[in-house]
């Protein structure tokens, strides 16, 4: 019997998991500071939803793990929290704007590579229901923000699919080409320049229209593109973006940046860290203004929203030392299981994580789990601070032991873990 | 296109997700409490994991939502926590006693009832490692600490299967019987006695056999059977959670609790809602001494564990007045979207979720959506405030309005909020 994960799927054991715990802890506080509820939805949806021509798109259909229930229905696993939000909103009637954030599993059968899983967890805000710029602004602000929080630098590269189109149409793209270009294009990062220019020749753009593409999309100056389509939106970012007080130099504005899905029809951006090992991209996200209302059929409802990376993010953070336990205090009993009980119920009663053993080993032997385990305390009984109604306490940090009252080393531990 | 979720499943709102959320978080925080860390392990397992002769049973196993991967990999979501567990102890070498929590979605493709779905959450806390009775009563008590966390009583019912076994055996069931015999009796809360009656005569025990066993089970008083198998253990479980400083009262001794499960091998336990329209147990759990070793081939593990229902327990919580969003605070700005930002943004600093008005609306409009949403507060620029440089409050509970300075605004929203 094969006893690892499925392939593309991984165990967070402890160390791993406390730090994604804590990870999303925070993002969800600042999703929650920025004014967005949160939504749950089943990890499985019938494969007429996901499978929507106004989903994902063909690439991403293709990687669904899909499945019949004993009543013979055909369920997928999502592969995102964009579609599940589609559906939702098409069968309530929210106030708008809805602004809702969620934090879940999405599985993809695609090809495993470093920093690729099939099954793997999104962090998504959406707002709903605002058309101006604003609502792009506020949203980098609270990626700023969680960046912040979670002690990373990030620049976030801009640009609007509405430039992008402009600047691919005045190069002699053709509008049905648009998103053929664009699918090459975006993997400018991965394949570089020629590795762009080699897919576009082979995809049957010409020599001139692709240099011409790419000389224009060099150019990182704004104004530059001042009577181009989508211009002023991303002047307005700027400008709405310095009211949010984000710091100059944060926004990146790159007119190469295309972001894969076809959904996008307006701003698009894509956060990536300072300083770091970690290469792709760690939040992205842009507006998409056709797709809720498509989905469901109803006049249009216009949307930004992005995701975080949660892997790629605590791949990153792991960097630093890792939390290895909750568990703050061994209490070891000597010969006297009752004693010990006794203290860790103390312990806990006063907000501190504690374990006490209760298999009867030996101090050493105790001692050695605590050192494994990453124990910060062990409290001990020994017959000499049983006589004397005492504890001792060593600080596995530094070998030091000190004897203390039953009340003394409670307070002594919570002074510790400060 | 069917926009319900999937059938057996649910989307969570606002207001049931943030009560799931905070009852989750509560749970955590005793789990952490009592020392157990954090274990998460993939939604889908291989096939041949999931259907072991050591997991859940036929029952469970014919309810397995399985699927193939597009290497022909054949996998199944998994439909509970405890063999993942097995599978991970197995591949890895922790030092023991191990004491691991996980709460995560499970998926069983069985019939639908109220409050049963096929996706839902379990939440476990086991401990393996531990022979004494010693484990039983800590995890007891945890139980009761986390129901009393959630301001919910509880009573336990507690058995053992060892002395199940002997009285069966003392009513003439013969030991290759047992499992049939508990599989009824299991059903006694659900079916009265004379379902079980009915379905055992069925199932091909005697008349004789089954008023002997079930006349034998409706003893309480645990003397009784004081030279049966299994009675030392509860006696010491009496004993031990009287250490742990568990009311009396809580436990209830219940001869003819079984727990479906046939892996379990000494203690069982469940426990039930008091003063609730809940009738169905609330956490379960017991002794399972031979499953963990089994599963991996190797020595036997002492294991004890038992799963929280996050459905049930919500049910019960929902009864309460739910809270309907995480927005304390919305922002109308008047036809002056930067000064609502810059409040927006000064809130949210000092630590209150808030949202601003992006779309100019009107004020009544806005104080309509602050009053849907449920939001506490709201905070209007007018003209008149604009003019003295002030900020107009709400409070949408009493109806009172105050003039505020951008500082006292900040002050008093928290003030109101505590």
């Amino acid at each position: 019997m094969d006893l690892t994960p499925v392939r593309g799927s991984r165990d967070f054991l402890a160390g791993e998991k406390l730090l994604r715990d804590a990870t999303v802890s925070k993002l969800k506080r600042v999703f929650e500071l920025y004014g967005f509820n949160p939504l749950e939805t089943p990890a499985l949806e019938y494969l007429e939803v996901l499978s929507s021509k106004y989903a994902g798109g063909e690439e991403i259909i293709k990687e669904i793990y899909s499945l019949e229930d004993q009543g013979k229905r055909k369920l997928g696993l999502r592969y995102d929290l964009t579609v599940p939000l589609c559906r939702v909103v098409a069968g309530n009637k929210f106030a708008m704007p809805f602004k809702r954030y969620a934090i879940d599993l999405v599985w993809r059968d695609g090809p495993i590579k470093a920093g690729r899983y099939r099954e793997f967890v999104q962090c998504d805000v959406d707002v709903l229901g605002v058309e101006s710029v604003w609502a792009e602004a506020e949203l980098i602000s609270l990626l700023y923000s969680a960046f912040n929080e979670l002690g990373l630098r990030v620049v976030v590269k801009v640009n609007s699919r509405k430039l992008l189109n402009s600047l691919l149409s005045k190069a002699g793209v053709k509008e049905e080409k648009f998103n053929e270009f664009i699918l090459s294009l975006d993997k400018l990062e991965k394949i570089g320049v020629d590795g762009v220019k080699k897919e576009l020749k082979e995809k049957g753009f010409s020599v001139k229209i692709i240099n011409s593409a790419l000389s224009l999309l060099k150019e990182k100056d704004l104004v530059a593109f001042k009577s181009f389509d989508g211009a002023k939106d991303l002047q307005e970012l700027f400008d709405y973006s310095r009211v949010f007080s984000l710091p100059e130099g944060v926004l990146d504005f790159t007119p190469s940046l295309a972001r894969g899905l076809s959904y996008y029809t307006g701003i698009v951006f894509e956060a990536f860290l300072v300083d770091s090992v970690v290469k792709s991209s760690v939040a992205a996200g842009g507006r998409y203004d056709d797709l809720v209302g498509a989905f469901s059929g109803k006049e249009k409802i216009p949307a930004v929203g992005f995701s975080f990376g949660l892997d790629v993010i605590c791949e990153e953070l792991k960097q630093k030392a890792l939390d290895k336990t909750v568990v703050s205090v061994l209490v070891i009993p000597f010969k006297n299981t009752e004693l010990g009980v006794r203290l860790v119920q103390t312990l806990r009663a006063a907000g501190v994580n504690s374990v006490v053993d209760l298999v009867g080993k030996n101090v050493s032997k105790n001692l050695d789990y605590a050192s494994k385990e990453g124990i910060r305390f062990v409290a001990f009984y020994g017959e000499k601070e049983l006589a004397e109604g005492k504890v001792k306490l060593r600080d596995m940090n530094s070998g030091v032991e000190e004897l203390f009252t039953e009340e003394g080393v409670v307070e002594a531990i919570k002074k510790g873990l400060n």
